[in-house]
């Protein structure tokens, strides 16, 4: 075929923070296409704060990404040619694709096939896609929200938490967002339906600022990013809630910091925590993404993009996102 | 009726400790009968770690000993007067009779009948009591023990942690349990079943300790105690693992001390945690009892007590407890 494939790999583990030189830009002619295997025009790929863990290889849930491996990363793309009964030219899918122009891949690392004239492409890694898959395993299938709950989320304009906040919305429950600035704030409340936000970096003290806001307590907690929004959240917690930890954005992963124990806090309050990996759910891709899209399609899920040009962007996209800078959910167009 | 009770009852709350003077035997004449009571000859009273909370009023799960009240226990009796016509004299009842020789009880106060003909009075508050019920509602419902799993057990030669390990046992899992003496390690192999026991005040490093004895981790946890030894639970807890918060006996109420946080663990091990309230089981005491009867029938449950004599050791057993200086279920036998 003689096309020329253009591919980010890693080229070192982040010590210990993550830095656009942990990477590197390679080119390659593609090789023939073996049986079973199709060939995928990357159009899109997805940058993750999941990123930080797969190319790490301390304590982890996935088998690291290995040194000189292209970086791994869900993306959404045309298929140009096929040995695979079940994919066609000119179909489009979600997969595993990784930061690269060109993927070879087999069945087994496809998801969905997708249809971009129901769903503008780019949505299905936002939204419909990894965030979105996340938001509502963790939400709906662990928490549970029942109407009039409170359901607070961190990170709360990101793309996890925006689809988080909505689908709390959906179910009938208060919601309330912890964010980093203002302007973030605005966008929880005017994009997201957020019902209350907290600019968390302004408040003196987070619990009692909660406490003011929902007097009642809460039910719901959905939280990405562990530390003080974490211990604000557990001192306010109602008898029963449940509480889902999906990232620990805001906590060093190692040495493992202290805080305040919760132990008595989950006895008396018969509180539950759970620990979320969305490839737990991946054998319900299919369900949740219709669930997702049908709640696109009527308007009662948004997608916020931030969208930047040439594979060569990833890496300093990756360090952007993990530094809370991105407005929407972080993507390269390719 | 002319009946004296003895009683004893609240005269103040803990500072932070629980002291026998905190309590005082008080006499009082009977009153008549009203519609639907009952009158209740008590044969036996338990005593439990969780009155340490039931006296205090800070953070607290269930209403609060009132001062001057008398205090709050289960007890197992003989009906001797019956204004309630489900109730009959010399029936037997296991339910909230207080400390006391004689309760006057309501049909919501109390949880079952018993049958001294089936299983000794005593075991009715022990290994078939509130401890078993916490056990069986703690492993069974919320662990949900499968054959060959490997599970820990904090307070192992306790009340409700000897019905954990050997109800674990009974559901075919791998049993390891954690105890304060060498005395107790004893029981809890020859009598519970164990098949390690870790005497935790001897250990140079608690989580390495269990790494050996457990190389493949831990995929349930019921823990009675928090602090160092949850620390070392948590260490080695396995993809998926449960873990119940049923008390924290080893750890102050107050202030809430510091410890590792444990929120990127429960991530990467997608890991539960869950606080356990036994009331909150209390709707299924009966079904619960029922299938605990059977074991002990069985010889698959035993129960162990350690029973003092007269109602006025009642508050010394408390203290005594909260020391772990009993060896099995604490009872006073009035």
């Amino acid at each position: 075929m003689n096309l020329i494939n253009s591919k980010i790999i890693l080229k070192n583990r982040p010590d210990p923070s993550v830095t656009e030189d942990l990477f590197d830009l390679k080119t390659e002619e593609l090789k023939e296409l073996k049986d079973d295997e199709l060939l995928v025009d990357v159009k899109y790929v997805s940058i993750d704060p999941a990123m930080r863990g797969w190319i790490s290889d301390i304590g982890n849930y996935s088998k690291p990404v290995d040194i000189d491996e292209t970086m791994r990363s869900l993306g959404v793309g045309k298929i140009i040619s096929s040995k695979n009964e079940d994919f066609k030219e000119n179909e489009y899918v979600v997969g595993w694709l990784g930061w690269q122009k060109y993927a070879v891949v087999n069945k087994s690392l496809i998801q969905i096939k997708v249809n971009p004239n129901e769903v503008p492409l780019s949505t299905n890694l936002g939204a419909l896609g990894l965030n979105g898959i996340t938001a509502f395993a963790g939400l709906v299938d662990i928490c549970k929200p029942k109407k009039k709950e409170t359901v607070v989320v961190t990170t709360a304009a990101g793309s996890v938490g925006s689809a988080v906040g909505q689908i709390a919305k959906i179910y009938g429950c208060n919601t309330i967002g912890f964010t980093s600035s203002d302007e973030k704030a605005e966008i929880c409340k005017k994009d997201f339906g957020y019902d209350e936000v907290i600019n968390y970096k302004k408040a003196d003290n987070l619990s009692s600022c909660l406490k003011q806001i929902a007097p009642n307590g809460i039910d719901c907690f959905f939280d990405n990013v562990g530390g003080d929004q974490f211990d604000a959240v557990i001192d306010n917690l109602n008898i029963n809630a449940r509480v889902v930890i999906c990232g620990t954005i805001g906590m060093p992963s190692y040495p493992i910091p202290n805080g305040p124990r919760i132990n008595r806090t989950l006895l008396v309050k018969r509180a539950k925590i759970e620990g979320l990996l969305v490839l737990d759910y991946f054998d319900r891709y299919k369900e949740i993404y219709d669930q997702l899209a049908q709640w696109f399609k009527d308007g009662k899920l948004k997608n916020k993009e931030d969208i930047s040009h040439g594979l060569s962007k990833a890496p300093s996209s990756l360090v952007k996102i993990l530094n809370g800078l991105n407005l929407g959910k972080q993507l390269i167009k390719l």
